[in-house]
């Protein structure tokens, strides 16, 4: 009974993520998980629009977030996020979605992974074997560009107004690609 | 022994990738991954900058590559393959280390999978189970934007030359962490 208690326990703990609740996008997906019982999420985001300060030591600790949306961004938003600028360097990132799944047996991890992987999740893997089955689901939809060099603004806002388009457009393909996973996996019950 | 007829047959036949070959920055890695008898490398690619026309499907397979390079990049070379413009979307990427790796067992492809993680292939995972248990190792160092719509250029040169230097970094540290697993695989023998 080892699985079903780490599921119970990890389910009622408190959230530690920076946001502090899973987001609305994924919640569903989120609960189709839960209930199915040899599965339970550890963590989850559904595709967001990051504006993230890099530091010269290129440590993902350090690194600060000016903008952070998991809902489509406006120009607005990012120059607003932009107008404070130090002398540091900035990047434009769209994150696709991503959730972390327990599962009770190997066999059980195998079984999702070649769900979500024909769905659109073609960045997804199981990363941990052994006491605990951890399958790490992403989807492809990329951004990663950088807009500001030692406090100077690279780009004009033209080429923003592109990047934001586009990071808009792959927010709606994830959660397309959500809400098939979550279709696929109420069928399979 | 259905593992060890496997790896022989796979390691002897024809390269069917587009390049033909294991490039020389990764061949080390590769061979030394198929020098412990638990593993064989199935691909492999060290690092690369692509400029990637892609087509209005969004589809994987209809997209078409102007530039692709595992070795630094100059500016010069960059411009080159933009100046044969068609009607065309083309985005700059920078994409990271990756290799396929066929393990003997799940117990070993989990050992395999703790070591490349904490030496920088943050993104790895199991990507199947079962008959054939297969890694993917991949590292973090991407860049990936639009630098063409509509057979429009949107960006100038000094944007083009920082984009050819923060990739020629990436390169690097991708081979600065391909070293280092190499090194701590040949220790482990």
């Amino acid at each position: 009974m080892a699985f079903e208690l780490d599921k119970k326990n990890c389910l009622s703990k408190t959230d530690k993520s920076k946001k502090g609740d899973i987001d609305l996008h994924i919640r569903k997906l989120c609960d189709t998980i839960n209930a199915l019982p040899n599965f339970y999420t550890t963590s989850s985001c559904s595709g967001r629009t990051v504006l993230i300060s890099v530091p010269a030591s290129g440590r993902k600790q350090d690194s600060e977030w000016m903008l952070c949306s998991h809902d489509p961004v406006s120009i607005k938003q990012v120059n607003s996020a932009l107008s404070t600028l130090k002398q540091e360097d900035i990047w434009f990132r769209f994150e696709p979605p991503i959730l972390h799944v327990c599962a009770k047996t190997i066999d059980n991890a195998g079984a999702l992974l070649n769900i979500v992987y024909s769905l659109g999740f073609k960045r997804s893997g199981i990363m941990s074997v052994g006491k605990k089955n951890v399958i790490e689901m992403m989807a492809t939809e990329r951004i990663d560009c950088p807009v500001v060099k030692g406090g100077k603004k690279l780009i004009d806002d033209d080429y923003l107004e592109l990047l934001v388009n586009e990071a808009n457009k792959k927010l709606a393909a994830g959660h397309a690609k959500i809400g098939k996973v979550t279709k696929a996996l109420m069928q399979s019950r």
